[in-house]
């Protein structure tokens, strides 16, 4: 198996050291809004994709050689954890994501696996093997990830997406106990799943905390924080970790506390507000707000600009806020990434 | 007329005068936790409630009688000034209200109407004037309220309620010019409806700013505030202004800015938190969770106790962070109130 690369852009960004410009990726940048990975997609469900090694790096690879992208992430969902605990996750075109089988009382917990997750997803960890032998050559690295336990616990309570996630909150306040047992469990699984990741050739982990921001900053750190530092810790001499936390200024410090080498931050605040209160010592990674790529490209290089200007010095991974939507045109996207690949045209 | 009362408890915190104890009132406070309440929607859907000044005059008194909390909240909607202006709006049960002709394009923006709003909703001020006749003696006031123009906008152009209102913030970066003036449209509205509010003997108004957490904090100082300052300028000598904006941390310096004599913030920050952010001369209206109302009885006393322990000085109305949820048990809500009431039981 090649060693992913040390040197790259992306993983002296993630260290803070010194790059020429800023490397960038973009969350969900295998997906529906390239042509060719809609073909891919004609042929196979997302499921399929998701389990079939060569389709995956097939996807994976896409952003890399039509965009230009710096950083390779394996095509897979942060769900997977769910189904290899024993929960049964639909992947519906529509709605987004449907779980059976959601956990509502003590029974529906003690019934859910807590050992050996990395054997339920051997292929996540061959796409992976696949997708890093082929870009280790080129200097690419391949960044694997997983949900956060608050996170994956919001989707095992709620079975589907929310916008308030009530019932979580609700099992949180009124059961917390409980709530508290489904984290510890999901840490474990996560920790293990981003171990084998990373064993497979991931030159770096992100961790998605895609709905954490619908807590307040003290039930945050203490409830939540915890569980995170504990994933970090047994990651982190591994591979760089990335921390990603949406719509959530309240978490910056809990963020920080995590011990993750790399914050993923969305649009609330400018990266030089994120900084001055985060303080160094941390790289950061984002953060143009997904919809500013409706904009004309011309507009999108102006405020890639501003964002870049916002964090001029080394520990900058350029991104998104959040995953690129289906509907931007390529050329918006490419605008973006052209822009930070060279950010003073002549 | 009677005139509201000046010198009540609810009044004299908006102003950050000595109190002997915050004064309370919940969002959304006449509500299906009530079955007082959902004994009269059993005779009458939501609109004709909401049309109907003697029936939304007992919506509005029942937590008063029932709960004894400091200040009623006329029963009504934010969506009646889209309404106003020419949307066609639907209350649906289980799915909220639903716009049938969304603002798409520059057509739809040029055929809603721009004057003579409060002419097309009298009856939001006659249950006002019907309220304050009851309460006056009482000396209880009575707080009306509107939706702001960004929340507004962005159910003008969504037609529904959304979790990230990709639509919406697709329209702000494409077409800029058109929603700007979508704004300023809303702004004069909002601020007729207000006036008018005030006219019919509201003590004071509060503006919800419930969508605007979805925006980033360049963003919406830029594009947002400027309205904002202008409805409240010309509000703010009449009655005290609440402003209301729901998941924002990011927010509080425009919050500030705005010139509201008291801003309502939810529970992703503490309140002393808020305070060290926003320093002093605002006053504080919050912040509890909601769904800790799903906690038992006991628990809601101690978290009530730890919100009202971070915000010990004058300056602070005790709420909610959100509307009270439908299925919270009535003792739940009831802990709360009394707990504010009385925060150190014998």
């Amino acid at each position: 198996m090649p060693s992913p690369p040390t040197d790259c852009l992306f993983l002296k960004a993630c260290r803070s050291e010194p790059v020429p410009r800023p490397p960038v990726w973009m969350m969900r940048q295998a997906g529906r809004y390239l042509p060719e990975y809609r073909a891919v997609r004609a042929r196979a469900d997302f499921l399929t994709l998701c389990r079939t090694p060569d389709l995956a790096m097939e996807v994976t690879l896409q952003p890399v050689d039509l965009l230009g992208v710096d950083a390779a992430v394996i095509f897979s969902d942060i769900l997977v954890v769910l189904e290899a605990i024993g929960q049964t996750v639909l992947f519906e075109e529509k709605t987004g994501p449907r779980i059976t089988n959601p956990v509502q009382h003590e029974e529906d917990l003690t019934s859910l696996k807590t050992s050996g997750i990395p054997e339920s997803l051997p292929y996540v960890y061959q796409s992976i093997r696949q997708v890093s032998a082929a870009l280790s050559p080129r200097g690419i690295p391949v960044i694997g990830f997983a949900g956060a336990p608050f996170t994956l616990a919001a989707y095992a309570i709620e079975g589907k997406t929310s916008r308030d996630f009530h019932r979580t909150r609700q099992f949180m306040h009124a059961r917390p106990g409980i709530f508290s047992r489904l984290l510890d469990l999901l840490a474990d699984a996560v920790t293990e799943h981003l171990l084998a990741q990373i064993a497979a050739g991931a030159a770096a982990v992100q961790i998605f905390e895609s709905w954490g921001g619908i807590l307040g900053s003290e039930e945050y750190a203490r409830r939540i924080l915890p569980g995170l530092q504990k994933i970090v810790s047994r990651l982190r001499d591994h591979a760089p970790v990335i921390l990603y936390v949406n719509g959530s200024p309240q978490h910056l410090g809990s963020m920080k506390a995590s011990g993750a080498t790399v914050l993923s931050v969305d649009w609330r605040l400018p990266l030089n507000e994120v900084r001055r209160i985060i303080g160094p010592g941390v790289a950061l990674q984002g953060n143009l707000d997904p919809t500013a790529l409706y904009a004309p490209p011309a507009q999108i290089a102006h405020i890639t600009r501003a964002m870049l200007s916002a964090h001029p010095a080394p520990g900058h991974i350029a991104n998104l806020g959040h995953g690129i939507l289906p509907d931007i045109p390529v050329e918006h996207a490419r605008a973006f990434i052209d822009t930070v690949r060279n950010p003073r045209p002549v």
